[in-house]
């Protein structure tokens, strides 16, 4: 078989050894979380219907999220497609489901796919962490979302930035601005590449979109708008029920934050979102010392979703993880192994056998040569592997009832019972492990 | 949207509430003995391009699983595949990293789909818990497979028994009752169903196969043999090379199990695998007080696939284990909902707020009323979930640093500090969570 095809299709990627210790590490922490704050698991069809990937409610044809489904027929010729986020699933579950108590928390972890560009940390397949709450009107849903990154991001090391706006501010400054009606959601399509493309871009595709040159200079001017100062200025201009609803729902959630004691968080009214069921606010984290520009969470709330798909009118908010973009700005483990230990036999496989299925009843991660490889051989493997301790089993010690355990990293040997060396084992601190 | 599309598309599921808790824990289980077993984490691409999925050392046109691929195209054109199982790709990563350190423990959990027949428990979408061990000839790999097996099953409390065979003494038998060695493949293939659809059934294949009515008489002679009783028989019978390996692959397989204590074990010669990678020992595990006939967890020595990929000849041993059929087998749970705890505030929000996030801090998980619905309200919403606690925040406790902890399924109350309901909430067993 050729070189090529050894290697996965283009825009998808195998993760191996220590990167996937290290991805496995952040997913722990980031389900943790979830379920220290009270969200329960579900895991839905990663095969939907394309009806309902491509329904207009979830996502219009002029997102780039309906251009990069894909899309098959199975042997029954139904067609089918691969779900691009863990929301449209949410939206249908939650609409067939009428009787789901409320508020409803949950978190689903799973692969999407998207047929897009590729470039580092964004791959056409790729890992989502939701976790949404359901039937909660109030702001407290937001900020509790935004404590739960800043939890997260504080425990991975990360340094990042919040920016939110609310889609009903920026429909208000967009009729403001003069756009029409029927222009304002292919308006903030493009208006939501802002910060990738930079405003002269933007600007070319509105242009293309039929905006007037007079409207365009006027969004522009809107948008160096930010912070505290935005919002003070946009509470004089914006006098429609909507605008004026955002700004109230915004407030909300900014006092709520504060109370849960969320930082680095600016207003930023032009942040739009590329996907179209968003209604309220939303919001981005970004890497503030790293060099990828791609967002490391994002949400929002969506208050017709649920009701578009035949549902109770339900309003929720969400957010999602990128699990492979943060595993890009976190530093990767040096181990290829998540092993604890190696045990080494000395001619008496059956008692070491039976040693490292003690420890592993332990929870200790072990492994055991096999080969009779000697000790120096093995120890050798051990390192190369990073693992950080063996147990060595020679006959003196073993009638005894003792073992040798060996710290690779520092060299010291200790000849100890088996017990004992459970117990350092066990209360090694997870980055010694 | 009308109800059928709001159900997955056919052969597909969603797991929801108490179902995919229960779900959850089982994979619990089982990852963390992967862990203690000392396997290494990867993530492969769930997308494969279609050539290495149909490649004709992964499985030929003739076996289920090619016929049952779901394929595609990108808009780049290029011709992909859903993968089917997690044993192609790691033969293909194997064999893409010739400086992979032996033997390579390895573990995968992901979805694979298969657009094949739906029953209890058999979805085209399925969740695969693969741990594999590359490099190891020694027949420890195959016992160690098992003994883990057996660990896991006895920590879900499942009844089980393992069948055990060797494709290497298949071959030979089949080579002794005269099927020609281009049919010996097919042959397999056929035999593989035995359990599922009967000699009756077989016999019909082998026929259309065209296999001699003689040589079908002396395959059913050999397909009631079975246990010790048959190894004995078979030693005397087979005398070329292969099958003698094979006995001998297969004995000391069954003396690493005794070592390692693995029971409900039985040699089952006919016992063949869908597969076509198989070369050497290959085992099923099933339910044994369950209505549920497909195998609960399954697999073998293959000793050729990392080659074909263009690797090293390397001998590689796997187990998978079909998590979506062991959900059928097991209790589920009564719970709706992961949270250990519901924080009621009673007119003191901010505080409330404050308390949570401290149980949270505590990784307990924990709900609270952001609607000021009241302590009646409260309580009842959270017995229907089955949340087990309750901390009722009033102001006249509050003022003396305590906090009403509330347990749902006794009604009893303790006013007590935060700190202590803290210990209580922690030292809480896994089942009264």
């Amino acid at each position: 078989m050729n070189d090529e095809l050894l290697q996965p299709p283009k825009g998808f990627k195998d993760y191996l050894q220590e990167e996937e210790i290290t991805r496995k590490k952040i997913l722990n922490i980031i389900e943790n979380e979830f379920i220290n704050y009270g969200f329960t698991p579900i895991q839905t069809s990663a095969v939907e219907n394309f009806e309902v990937l491509s329904s207009k409610f979830a996502n219009s044809e002029e997102t780039d999220v309906y251009k990069e489904i894909y899309f098959f027929e199975d042997k029954g010729g139904r067609k089918l497609g691969l779900r691009y986020d863990l929301t449209v699933p949410l939206g249908r579950v939650v609409a067939s489901n009428p009787k789901t108590l409320l508020p409803y928390k949950r978190y689903e972890i799973g692969l999407v796919w998207r047929d897009g560009p590729v470039k580092t940390g964004r791959y056409r397949e790729f890992t989502q962490c939701d976790a949404d709450i359901v039937g909660l009107e109030n702001g407290a849903a937001e900020a509790e979302l935004l404590a739960m990154a800043q939890t997260i991001f504080k425990k991975l090391d990360i340094k990042f930035k919040i920016e939110i706006g609310n889609r009903k501010i920026l429909e208000s400054i967009l009729k403001n601005t003069g756009v029409e009606n029927d222009k304002i959601r292919k308006t903030m399509i493009s208006l939501d590449k802002l910060k990738k493309i930079g405003f002269n871009k933007v600007e070319e595709e509105l242009k293309q979109k039929q905006i007037p040159l007079q409207t365009i200079k006027k969004i522009e001017n809107y948008s160096n708008l930010k912070g505290v100062e935005a919002l003070k200025q946009l509470k004089q201009t914006l006098k429609d029920e909507n605008g004026l609803k955002g700004l109230k729902e915004i407030e909300e959630v900014l006092n709520y934050c504060e109370t849960l004691q969320v930082q680095n968080i600016e207003f930023n009214p032009f942040l739009a979102r590329g996907l179209d069921y968003y209604t309220g606010t939303v919001f981005e984290i970004f890497f503030t010392d790293q060099p990828i520009t791609s967002s490391i969470a994002a949400g929002g709330r969506y208050e017709n979703l649920i009701k578009n798909f035949g549902g109770r009118q339900l309003t929720a908010t969400g957010i999602t993880f990128g699990l492979d973009v943060i595993l890009e700005g976190v530093k990767k483990t040096n181990t290829k192994t998540i092993a604890k230990v190696l045990v080494i036999p000395i001619k008496n496989l059956n008692d070491s056998i039976k040693i490292t299925q003690t420890l592993r009843e332990n929870n200790i991660s072990t492994l055991i040569d096999y080969n009779d490889k000697g000790v120096s051989k093995n120890l050798e493997h051990a390192s190369k592997q990073g693992i950080p301790f063996a147990i060595i089993v020679g006959s003196n010690e073993l009638k005894e009832g003792k073992i040798v355990l060996r710290n690779l990293n520092t060299g010291e040997q200790q000849i100890i019972t088996l017990q004992q060396a459970i117990q350092q084992l066990q209360n090694l601190k997870p980055n010694e492990h």
